[in-house]
């Protein structure tokens, strides 16, 4: 029921989904009345759909905290549930995130280890697609929390892009080791020292995010947002100031259709929508977040990423990489205690 | 002496000034057996330019600490020296920032009721030019540092782009009041009863940066710093990207032939070295610090924000706002001890 249009994007998003995933199947919460209608209109979902009616959802303004007091039976609390309860894999909402957020941590807890959850997504770069975490779940951050945000990123990397050893770093005001807070200098003392299965490689600045000289960008949930929205900013910025000067005489309208196949192809490598799809990491279960405003095929992308997720074992790949990590640091204590 | 290329772009730089401000003079600060065959090279320099000549420069990989220890005869310490003694009204350099900051910071102390001085610029948003502070001079900052950053911020627009009440916003992960860490909301809360000759309009998002939603973004210097190297980071890569695109075919080289002035005016409004010269503010003395990659007009632009500055009194503005807000604060305490 979320997002800025509602159903009709999210069964449309299904559709597209299911073709491009045959066996994925459906549990979808919220209004049948709204819903059963839409579903009908694409054959192709006829046999992988269950309507769950509730005449209950979580609005766009309310806070996290009423939706967590009387959301529970909303359709978001409910595809959480089902969540917890192993009926699905996976959540999908384009729902309100600080809602979402609030009643994903509430219901599902936090995996062991990981002391706080982290919102990531893709982001795309000069030479393909980035992780970047926190991208705004935690305002305030310790040197652990960006610790268990790389380890989480480096198994996002490993799951959705296939990534062997992906190389992860931390985002800050200069490469160099003396540059940042303590709390950064700490956490980059930790990764540089632990044996995990990333390539480590220290700090990275604001340059570096659109560059994809990492492929992994761990941050606070601060940073991280402000970077986010800046990026999307800018790029949407350039993107209304070529289309105004693009249509600014007869020769540029000219100059427009003979480039257009090639700047088509560079809108689509930026479109949000095709890295639609948010992940709430360090759960017990999985939700994702898809933009409010993304298209039918933004939402299936973030379907993909789920299914992604949910069959490559990324909670497997965390918890194991967490012992590692915790493994190595009780030798170390061991160490310097003998 | 400083910058990537060294002392060309800055007299090549001087020497654009110059045409564009007839009354400027200059004070060259280092290597004479460099610097005198340049300025002879530009006869418009003849005779406004004084060379006082020293061997002494700081390294682009000098630490602060080092170059503060070593750097007072260098040719950044002199051109600071200069300022502090009112022999130049603003000193502008190309060279190492740490370096620039700490030996400003040092040598001009801060001004009266400002705590830390802070690293302001003009940004490009699609409909004009924003202030935003700090840039990286403090990583981590109280509320009433940016308190103080706002004050300074404010005076910069108004000084510079010639705004009477500019709008100011605070840089924050969302626009409601709950949003943000303690240190932000304690900013927006003095901001909003304090009485300054600003619009204040609260927080702003990474997209207001480049929306150029408000005239004055405040925020810490981490944060700041991120944010303005993503900008930039991204505002690179889709020219490249546009670039590549647009001689990917011949088609597409036939349609950029045509777009051509479009395309062009549009580059020239992101173009970096038309919004450089960052601005040290808050000290007893006006430093400027020029993009060590800027061209010579880059280098001229900077000049002219010192000029601007050093002839609309800047200080005089900022230490008056500053009185008016302590005025303020003090009358609050007296009511609430009432």
């Amino acid at each position: 029921m979320g997002g800025d249009i509602g159903p009709q994007v999210v069964i449309e998003g299904a559709s597209i989904a299911r073709e491009r995933l045959p066996d994925v199947k459906f549990l979808i919460f919220g209004d049948e009345t709204k819903i059963a209608p839409l579903v009908t209109k694409y054959p192709i979902l006829k046999d992988c759909c269950e309507i769950h009616h509730t005449d209950k959802f979580v609005s766009a303004e309310e806070k996290p905290g009423q939706a967590l007091r009387r959301g529970r039976d909303s359709s978001m609390g409910l595809s959480i549930q089902a969540v917890k309860d192993g009926k699905a894999r996976s959540a999908v909402s384009a729902g309100n995130t600080g809602a979402l957020m609030a009643m994903s941590k509430f219901m599902l807890r936090t995996m062991p280890g990981i002391d706080r959850p982290a919102l990531a997504s893709l982001l795309p770069t000069s030479c393909g697609e980035s992780v970047m975490l926190d991208l705004g779940a935690n305002v305030e951050c310790g040197a652990n929390n960006l610790v268990q945000f790389a380890i989480m990123g480096a198994a996002f990397s490993r799951t959705v892009l296939g990534l062997a050893t992906p190389s992860v770093a931390l985002l800050n005001v200069g490469v160099e080791e003396l540059k940042g807070n303590e709390i950064i200098k700490n956490a980059d003392k930790m990764l540089r020292d632990a044996n995990l299965p990333m390539d480590y490689v220290g700090f990275t600045e604001g340059h570096g995010l659109a560059n994809g000289e990492v492929d992994v960008v761990v941050t606070d949930g601060f940073t991280g947002n402000v970077a986010l929205k800046t990026a999307e900013g800018t790029a949407r910025m350039i993107a209304g100031m070529l289309k105004s000067a693009l249509s600014d005489s007869v020769f540029s309208k000219i100059g427009y259709l003979f480039a257009k196949p090639a700047l088509m192809s560079l809108k689509n490598h930026l479109d949000p929508n095709n890295h639609n799809g948010a992940v709430f990491m360090g759960l017990n279960g999985l939700v994702i977040k898809s933009h409010g405003s993304a298209s039918a095929s933004g939402f299936a992308s973030a379907i993909g990423v789920a299914a992604d997720m949910a069959s490559n074992d990324l909670a497997g790949k965390i918890t194991k990489d967490l012992q590692r990590f915790e493994k190595h640091e009780g030798d170390e204590i061991e160490d310097k205690t003998i």
